[in-house]
């Protein structure tokens, strides 16, 4: 038993309404041997309906860490990966949960995993989604796909588990890398570094920046960054910043 | 995708407590395309939490079957699962809810595929059991190990929709992307652009690159960079390009 992938699994809850879901999250949570709860601005949390739907898991409800935004609570990880229901204008790699998590159990990933699960009613953001590396589509009936939030979160650590267990595990083509893979805040706030230069040099219009910036996380994305990329990526952005400052005094 | 499985597959609930676990049931099969569901001496049903719970699955829940024993519950089907939370003193095949599956579609079975799901506290008896071919046991944390009536119903129901999709699904980098791949010669006259951009702005000393540009390839080597991302890419160095010249320029 793989406990210590299980341990690095990180289940975000992203705007969640209903403090139910959240218990029922706990549930499967625990029922599955996951702990790292993260709760991006609930609107209701602490709530009695989230403890008494958390069963018997409430040292994972009270362990859940409460965060503003998606940012803050991708912090320390090395793969992000967001569920989707529909189909995005711009394709994203998209995997179903089987294969998601045969990808994140790979020696690649060091530290923690985190998945994002969006709001009941809309899911994640656009925005929220170009911050993932992954985006997990859980199967369903195409007629019916409107798949409970706490059920979400059990099918998705049913297969963490599933694979924790001992299924074969596929040594991806990266393993040996010579460096460690980036943290996705380091990456997060290149994107924002690489967002206002791209701005500064009208490059973008950041009232307007249409399909750039998306396209370019999406290109990120698939490369999966390491430490030393996104240092070099952030020494080219500060040179390019100097440069135009530069410009601007003259 | 094999509905002829999924409408094979027969969903029963055994003396079910809990009304809002026959709806949270239903809304789970319905998610997972499955619709033949059975009850076996429900306590209360119909009930109006069934109702709520079951949320737009009204329709598997109307076509319910309520029947006064397992036996009349099996009727017309071929292979009998029974789900099993614990170890039985006579130990019984006991596999996972995949290795369930795999054997359920197998050809040799051709008519209804009954899944026992036994009550919220006790499970199902040793004689229910007994009328099994199979016991199921879904993995978990054996220190919580009290799987949520429809939570289990999920996972079984999603293991029966990954087994009729068929192969893994997966939009991968290559098929049904939205751009063409980059011509090579476009992609190795982007790098040289970025080259000389990068000795302008004095990030690199093209006489002594170093590991930076060598780092640099091997990134967007990683990717098949599509049209569009070259072309932005070369916008942007465009852009730089002409801060940096405005500034000489003064």
């Amino acid at each position: 038993m793989n406990q210590a992938f299980l341990d690095r699994v990180r289940i975000v809850l992203v705007n969640t309404t209903h403090p139910g879901n959240i218990g029922g999250a706990a549930r499967a949570m625990k029922n599955m041997g996951l702990s790292q709860l993260y709760l991006v601005d609930p609107y209701r949390y602490p709530h009695e309906e989230a403890t008494r739907r958390a069963s018997n898991a409430d040292d994972v409800l009270e362990g859940a860490v409460v965060v503003k935004n998606v940012q803050a609570a991708i912090e320390g990880c090395d793969l992000v990966i967001g569920t989707s229901a529909r189909e995005r204008r711009i394709p994203w790699p998209l995997k179903d949960p089987r294969a998601c998590m045969a990808e994140a159990v790979s020696p690649r990933h060091q530290r923690n995993i985190a998945i994002l699960f969006g709001r009941e009613h809309s899911g994640l953001t656009n925005e929220e989604l170009a911050m993932c590396q992954l985006h997990l589509h859980i199967p369903t009936n195409p007629d019916y796909s409107s798949l409970n939030l706490a059920a979400a979160v059990q099918v998705v650590a049913y297969e963490c588990r599933m694979l924790a267990q001992g299924e074969t595990v596929e040594v991806s083509e990266a393993s040996g890398w010579d460096m460690p893979l980036a943290d996705a805040g380091d990456v997060e706030r290149m994107h924002q570094h690489m967002a206002n230069t791209l701005a500064t040099i009208n490059f973008i219009d950041p009232a307007n920046p249409k399909q750039a910036l998306t396209r370019l996380r999406r290109m990120f994305s698939r490369i999966r960054l390491d430490e030393m990329e996104v240092s070099i990526l952030r020494g080219m952005l500060n040179r390019i910043d100097k440069a135009v400052a530069r410009n601007k005094a003259d």
